[in-house]
């Protein structure tokens, strides 16, 4: 398992000779990425991260009863016939405020003024809104019946002390942040996040706003793998760009700090196609090229516990290995689900679409009133061809495409095209 | 349409007379939240943004034909014929490799070796993939023919100088961000991400971390607030914890500095429930009391062009209140969509959902294989119902709910669930 396919590390100018399946790679993957250590973070900071503990609550929620409206607090059996045309009185001993409750204790025939949230004083079981007294001269006039129970929060009845809120492997929501507040955590554990680097290679590369030199293009690949990082749950641990040569990738690749490497460019068989050789130098290459379009040139493998992934530079290319592989890498080593974060549908094809039995297609579509339309320009280098599409299918390596009238998976690149 | 309903500001221990119907309270935050002005921001930082010019092309990418495989560059008609049984031999003039290009022009007979994205010499207008060939004292042998034109990416072809590449309003996608950095973009025009402020009010709240005095409580909405002010793509511009008196809370509320402020706490009819006599003072309360369950007390309106919404202390009515109306101005202030960011589905409710005529019903859901069972809890203090619950679906003001067996739409917290 830890090694699919026999590979020859140097394939350059050779081509590939064999290329691995996708599931096997995405098995290697799966094996070899193992869930980060823990690490405590400001419950402020924790949205979106990945519980690592279960949490057991160390107080109830609320401590006290407390009133659940605004109004008077009394014994709700004393309320019974109270209406419009019989309005009761009781004589007001005082008041109930958040934060500053009521000292005393309630006789029949008397009430507290009380806020949302406030604790409910001994010697009542009730609250009547707001709505339903009036209150003149130290007495307040009650217009309605309140059951025993009625309007009042129970001690625990949120959260109770010594119960498990949340578990582990919980990918924190907003909500939960307040859940962990409302029991005094202030710190939580979860999962480290992956410490991404990323190596781009390419002498032809100018960063945008430079001036273009003759030959050369603009480096595009370091701006979309640095958005899907963070979107995986990763962070940059660098973005190095290095000049194309063994020695300078050799160093990027094996320097310490990070838990995944990610190459852009020279994964292929060119002359100039350094990475895989220096992967397997520097660690083990386990799988060079796989049976798949585009991305094909793909390779990855391990220098000690970091996972190396070696991207094609051609942008779409690189954008579907990371997708494929790398993103799962990322998001499995910071705790999360491997699937794709994209939201799906499913719909119906309305232009025929077209693979090759052996190898799996990354197909990006248009959704056309919902019905699917392949993308004529599939290019690797197209990388508009992700920016007009609503989304991608994929076509499996056992399958020779789509016919009209098939119902596909859509993977939808927003969440605004649902 | 500007106040849709008369409110008498000083509603203290009085109660609502009546409420707002939510479709016009949402009426009145679309015709309010106006969007704020665009900010330069550099391409990397751009990623999840709303893009506030349309994007033209200044370069064509690629900006010169280059090779699409890494192989040798000839003239694809000289290849006719070519076979594993026919090799056809060509004399190797060089190499073009990627920025830094073979300077000659090919002549019929020769080929120089090339590598992809690297720039098509003159006279060459297709590629051999490596594979096909073997070099050998400086000549390489062609097994296959390949038509003119063959592997061969043409200028412009992803995109075309003058083009727009993306329109004002998308939301920038990972990949949006490839293809502006394609075209040489530094730094990208977007809508200012809101300000928003939050003031937290409330005596008896305490700091989860801190001793939890007698009569009190740990605070939480500010936590879940955050997270989800974040997520709707605003920026926290403070979190301001004050006093419950009417002095701290003006200051608070009326300080410059804000796009939307956040109120949580004393919203309702209590009488220490101050905020919205003060919003009504500093500025114009627009709106008090929702026909909604939960959050009925919460108000809004505006001091200049800053949105303030005043949300209950409750935790469940406060995180509704936010997703009804504070929520829906951040992302319009902020040009998003106004649609809630939860993903969605369509299910079948297995067990009663029951509401009342004239409100507006939050009801918090779990599937149970994907059918809809409402939550028992459903008190408004009861902020673990939103992490137990997979989700909620809404009942409108003209419904009772729905019947075991009734279709619904389910939105849920998070996209795994999906």
């Amino acid at each position: 398992m830890s090694d699919p396919v026999t590979n020859n590390p140097d394939v350059r100018m050779r081509g590939f000779t064999s290329r691995s399946l996708v599931e096997d790679v995405l098995a290697w993957v799966d094996e070899h990425a193992q869930r980060l250590p823990a690490e405590s973070v400001e419950l402020a900071k924790a949205s979106g991260r990945m519980l690592a503990e279960d949490i057991i609550a160390t107080h109830d929620v609320p401590p006290f009863d407390r009133a659940s409206m605004d109004g008077y607090a009394l014994q709700g059996n004393a309320t019974d016939g109270a209406g419009d045309y019989n309005p009761l009185e009781f004589r007001l001993l005082g008041e109930s405020m958040p934060g500053n409750a009521f000292a005393g204790k309630l006789e029949t025939g008397t009430a507290i003024r009380i806020m949302t949230g406030a604790p409910v004083p001994l010697g009542a079981d009730a609250v009547v809104p707001a709505e339903y007294a009036t209150e003149s001269n130290g007495v307040v006039r009650i217009t309605t019946s309140v059951s025993p129970g009625k309007h009042i929060g129970r001690i625990g009845e949120d959260v109770q002390a010594g119960s498990v809120i949340l578990n582990a492997g919980r990918r924190l929501r907003p909500q939960d942040l307040g859940v962990l507040a409302s029991v005094g955590v202030p710190r939580v554990t979860v999962t480290q996040r992956p410490a991404v680097r990323v190596i781009i290679t390419g002498d032809e590369l100018v960063l945008p706003g430079d001036p273009l030199g003759a030959d050369c293009i603009f480096e595009s690949n370091s701006f979309v793998l640095r958005s899907l990082i963070e979107r995986d749950g990763g962070e940059v641990e660098s973005m190095r760009r290095v000049r194309d040569d063994r020695k300078s990738i050799a160093e990027a690749m094996r320097d310490a700090g990070a838990d995944v490497v990610l190459v852009s460019g020279g994964s292929s068989v060119g002359a100039e196609d350094h990475a895989p050789s220096i992967l397997d130098d520097e660690g083990d290459l386990a799988i060079h090229g796989v049976a798949m379009r585009p991305s094909s040139p793909v390779g990855m493998g391990r220098i000690g516990e970091t996972m190396v992934f070696l991207l094609p530079g051609n942008p779409v290319s690189c954008l579907c290995a990371y997708d494929f592989f790398a993103g799962r890498a990322i998001r499995l080593r910071g705790g999360r689900a491997s699937d794709w974060p994209y939201p799906r549908l499913t719909a119906t094809v309305e232009r025929k679409i077209v693979s090759a039995i052996g190898r799996v297609d990354y197909c990006r579509v248009l959704l056309n009133d919902g019905r699917v339309v392949p993308l004529s320009t599939s290019g690797a280098s197209i990388l508009t061809s992700t920016t007009r599409a609503d989304g991608f299918v994929i076509v499996s390596a056992s399958s020779e495409g789509y016919a009209v009238g098939a119902t596909v998976e859509v993977f939808l690149y927003d969440s605004s095209s649902a």
